[in-house]
Formats: structure tokens, sequence, C-alpha cells
């Protein structure tokens, strides 16, 4: 199996972390590393975010694992050359359309959260988020003047069956790696698309995947439901704008932004091979870049979910993910998860306690 | 001024926390009160889960004030005549376009909330979600079948600037009564309606409400800032589909649902009198009902805000909010909100403590 990485470290604390996670790979070994520019780092180099060849990388790729993009030296800059355009064409042309999205709690970071340690000790949530589809990318869309000199603005909601087959697929299939619950979550009693939603996931799984759990909730219950006990879901399946607003509120949760990777998923080939996009849900910390203060954690994690999900390494990831339980648990903290009384270590020493940490447990 | 208060109980535990309702506003006195029937109150005694002349009843009141409707026994009815048309044939003729949902946690049930007390104790937050726009009604929507076996299915969020304008005034409204501090919330980073909406709400700050302030905010990230930080907000205004997300999350919250009252006004007529309706957020609880077991105090706190929005009377409405706050910090609960070491007490007896309470500030 040919396993080619195009690493794409991107602007602020996104080479540094990357750093850490490319000690890792080089550990582990077998990999076709390859690396490029995206975002402000591109701009500098080419005048642009993204450079066609590297998007042509990309999509030769096994995976693209991205770092962070963006920063206050290219905000001024127009619209088409922004940092973030260079991430969104990753994105488009790789027609990545699940979005997967951990909420993990670490034991040793559980009292981070504003909730109370009890309701997120353990929690472990995916939520997969349909991502190229729904009301941000709808037709027709704007803002139009009317002639009472009013104006009115419009976006439209709509999904097919295809767009929510294969995202429900990628819940489903998750689901039976993982406890086998899947909850998909639309506003059915009010909105046709949701409708169309729930009953297209219950066929597909009434069809494929009897196997796996399927339960229905509406948006504004699962609102409620992540905040009252987050532990009662394992995969949430739902569309793009209330993934949005879902994985973000179940991130928050967690009490530890800086920690929570993330992956983009396309197509699965002949083959079953997917093409895949990793990266932190951070962004790039202009405020502490190149001070050897970021936490890669959130990248490291990255690049386990990769190897899970992109490589069927189960047992590496799963190396990589008790090596990080570990450092917690010792007390190592960049400073963005240090507490009273411990002394926060950078970004390299970081890096080096997770390697040491998987040497122990390789060894032990 | 006139003080035409429609009561209608509606269902399960509605009549018996309303009874409590009628005797705190028999008290206060100065009310004409009628009482109507709703849902499946009303089905059962006329095949309908709202008769024209409690319409018409509803739209020459003053104010109408709900208990709650819904019930297994109706659950079987066609759509048509189901307990909650009743509820959405009122909201839909008085044209109550904004829906005010407090996020409200006294001191005494702060430990109640899944958040960690410091965090929650004292929140006081407005939410103020349009509730006649939007994405549940906009046209075109439904399923259609396509040409190559596929469906598709659409909805379309749509809003006009004078349907922004009047709900951000009611915002702007509260927020002078409050802490002088509105949250605008939507995506305009993604959605043409979220930037109409963005625009017109500042417009109107500029020209009207210059004493307000205002911010802007995306609603994926106002989902995380209720969990991390939600006293950060005075008062939120924000479109039909996040308003339903948020304000459920914003309930959920408070740890005490039984506890929140709700309201929904319509537009102003020349005395500046709105239509309005007041309703707990909780539902009919039809396990619970005709025992004497339900917690009447969201639909007390119901009628305090119908004292301070419809007839202006703050001071009373401040009288029965305070009176609230002592019968609970007495550690006098019913069921739903007692805690270890209490014994719980009956909605009767809750409703004599409220007038106690009154009784004991008033003259004391
Ligand atoms: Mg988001
Ligand atoms: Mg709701």
């Amino acid at each position: 199996m040919s396993k080619t990485v195009l690493i794409l470290p991107g602007d602020g604390i996104g080479p540094e972390v990357m750093a850490q996670v490319r000690r890792l790979l080089d550990r582990i070994g077998g990999f076709n590393i390859e690396e490029g520019l995206v975002g402000g780092a591109s701009y500098d180099a080419h005048g642009t975010p993204l450079t066609d060849d590297t998007m042509a990388a990309a999509l030769k790729a096994d995976a693209v694992l991205l770092g962070a993009v963006g920063g206050p030296k290219w905000e001024s800059l127009p619209f088409a050359d922004k940092p973030e355009r260079g991430l969104l064409r990753l994105r488009k042309d790789m027609e990545l359309f699940a979005n997967l999205r951990p909420a993990l709690v670490f034991d040793a970071l559980a009292q981070a959260s504003t909730l109370k340690t009890d309701l997120v000790r353990g929690l472990d949530l995916m939520i997969v988020r349909e991502l190229t589809g729904g009301v941000y990318f709808g037709e027709p869309r704007g803002i139009e003047d009317l002639p009472n000199g009013e104006r009115r603005g419009i976006n439209t909601q709509v999904y097919t069956t295809s767009e929510i087959v294969r995202v429900a697929r990628v819940a489903f299939d998750l689901a039976r790696k993982r406890d086998g619950r899947v909850c998909s979550v639309e506003k059915a009693n009010v909105m046709e698309s949701g409708l169309l939603w729930r009953e297209e996931v219950q066929t597909l799984r009434d069809a494929e995947y009897t196997d796996v759990q399927l339960s229905h909730m509406y948006a504004d219950n699962c609102a409620m439901q992540l905040v009252r006990q987050p532990k009662q879901f394992d995969v949430i399946v739902t569309d793009n704008l209330f993934g949005d607003l879902l994985s973000d509120c179940a991130a928050m949760l967690t009490g530890s932004l800086g920690m929570l990777p993330s992956a983009s998923l396309g197509a699965a080939d002949a083959s079953g091979a997917r093409k895949a996009l990793y990266e932190p849900v951070h962004g790039s910390a202009p405020d502490i870049a190149g001070q050897d203060k970021a936490n890669p954690m959130a990248c490291i994690l990255s690049a386990s979910m990769m190897l899970r999900y992109s490589f069927d390494m189960a047992a590496e990831a799963d190396l990589i993910d008790a090596a990080c339980q570990d450092v917690l648990n010792a007390g190592i903290r960049t400073g963005d998860i240090v507490e009273a009384g411990m002394t926060p270590v950078g970004t390299v020493a970081m890096g080096d306690a997770v390697l040491a940490a998987m040497d122990k447990r390789a060894g032990g």
C-alpha cells in the first residue's frame, strides 16, 4: 500500500507543530513524505495561497496533513489571495464532503471543561458534518433590491439523495469501528430538506447497516443534549449548517480546543481509498508563532487520525493516542493547558515527551 | 389603561399551574380576566384545538397567558386537529414575530446547571428569536423527484429589511431596559441573508439606538461562547433557525427548564401596545398532571413578563421575581427542583409560598 503524505505546514504555529509530527512519522517509518506551501507562506513565495502544482500533489497524495493558515500579515490582501482561500480550494478540488470532528476529553484535562467534570470525563463523540452542500452553497442566493425600497436576502438549503447517502455512509462506517451507534440530526418537523435527510439516512441503514443502531434527533434538542449529557452520543451525522454549530459547541465542551484534531474525507475510489485532509481545529496563533510555545498535540492527533482512517494503522494510532495521554498524565503541558503547580514546556519538549512515551510503551 | 388578559390554561399541568397564576393576578388586582380553551381541552369541548371565538378574544385581549398544550390522549388526531395547532394558530394570527427566551439562573438553583456553578450564578441573558420568517417558512420548499431516480429536498432562507428591522427593534428596546448591550448573531461570512441581517441591524442601531452597544457574532462562535462564558451576553438577537438552537442551548445551561418563562410579541400599534402571548417553556407534562406536583414558577414568571412588557408594571414584576427568589432561598421546592435534604411541596403550596413572600416584601 502506497503511503504518500503531503505535508502543508502553512502559517503561524503551523510549521513548528508540524515539525513535531514529522519526527513522529519518521519514527514510525514507511511513509513517502512530500512538503508544500499553503496560505500566506505560499502567497509570499508564489503570489497565490495555493499553486496548481501543490493542488496536483494534494490530489495525487494518499493523505494531506495541514497545519494552519492565516495571520495579520495577509489580512488586507484581496479576497482571492487570502490564506484561507488556499484551504478552501483544497477542500473543494478534493471534494471533501465529510468533516469529522471528534470531541475528545483526556482524563487529565477533564477539569478544563466549563461543564462539571463527571459529565465530560471520558467523553469521546464524533460529529460527522456534511461539508460541501446545504445552505452555505445552495442556489439561488444573494441580496436583491425590492420595488418598495427594501432589500431581500436569500439562501437555499438543498440536499439530494446521493449527497445525504455518501456522508451517512461515512458515519455508519465510523460507528462500526466505534460503539455502533449513529444519531442523525435535522429539523424534519419544520424543513422538508430535513425530512428527506431523515428518510434517506434511515433507508441506507435498513438496507446496508442493520448492525448499526440509528436514532434521529431534532437539531435544537441536540444542542440541549450536548450540554445536558454529552456522553450519550457515539457518532452524530448532520448537515453543513447544523454541523457547523454543533461541532463547535461540542468542541468547546471539551475545554481544550488546542487539543482537537479533525479530518475531511472525500469519496472512496474503487479500492476503498478516500481523498483525505487532516488538520488541527486550532488556528495559526500568530501571537505565539516561532516562540516554541505552541501545543503540537492537536496536530499530532490529526496525524493519528490519518493513520487510522487513511492507512488502516489502528495499532500505531492507538499508540500515539495513548502516548499523548501518558504525557498529559505526567503533568507535561504547554502553556495553553498548564495547571497551577506545573511548569509549562515548549513545543519541542512536548514532541520529545510524546516520542519518549511511544518508545516506552512500544518497548514495555 | 385597559388590562384585559385572556388566560388559556390548556392541557396537562396547564390548568393547575395557571390556577396559581390566577391567584397572584387577583391579589395584584386591576385586571379584566377572561378564560378560554386551547389544545386538547378545546378539541374535547368543541372539536377543534382553537375556536374562532377564542381566536377573536385573543386578538382583542391586551395579553394572552397560556399554560401548555398536548398529551397522549390527542396524539393520534389528524394533523389539523392536534393540540399544537391551536398554539400555532395563535402565534400566526396574532403575527407574533419576536420570541423572547430569557435564560435565568436563580442563585438557589445555580448548582443544578451542568456548567460549573460560578459560570452560571447570576446568569440573566435574553435571546430574541425571529419567529415567523426564515428557513422554516420560506418558499420554494418541498421534496421533488429527480430524473435520475434521486430526490431533492429544498427549503429557502429568506429575510427582508422590514422583517429584520422589526425584531431588531424589539431587541434594542429590551436592551435599554437591561444592560444596554445587543449581540446580533448570523453567518454573514457564508450566507447573504446573514449579511443583510448584519447590515440592517447595524443601520437601525446607528439611526435610532446609538445609546445601545451593538456587537456581531457568527452563530457557530455563539454556540461556543454560550458554553464557554454565558454571562458575557445581555441581549442576543438572531433569526428563526439559529434562535431555535441557541435558545434551547441557553435554556439547558440554566439547568432548570421547569423555571423558564417566555414571551412572543407582535407589532406595536399606534399607542405602542403590542399583541403578546406569554407561556412557560415547559410542556404539559401529562405524567404528573392533576397530582399537585407541577412547578408553577415558570408560569408565574411568564405572568411577571406580561406585567413588565405588556403593562409596564415593572415594580409588580420585580416583586414577583423577588418573591420567587425568596421561596427558592427558603428551600421550598417542587419535585423537579428539590435537593437532597429538602421535602418537596405541591403546586398549591408553592403558590401559597410565593403569595406569602410577596405579602412579606410588600408589607416589610
Ligand atoms: Mg464553525
Ligand atoms: Mg427549539
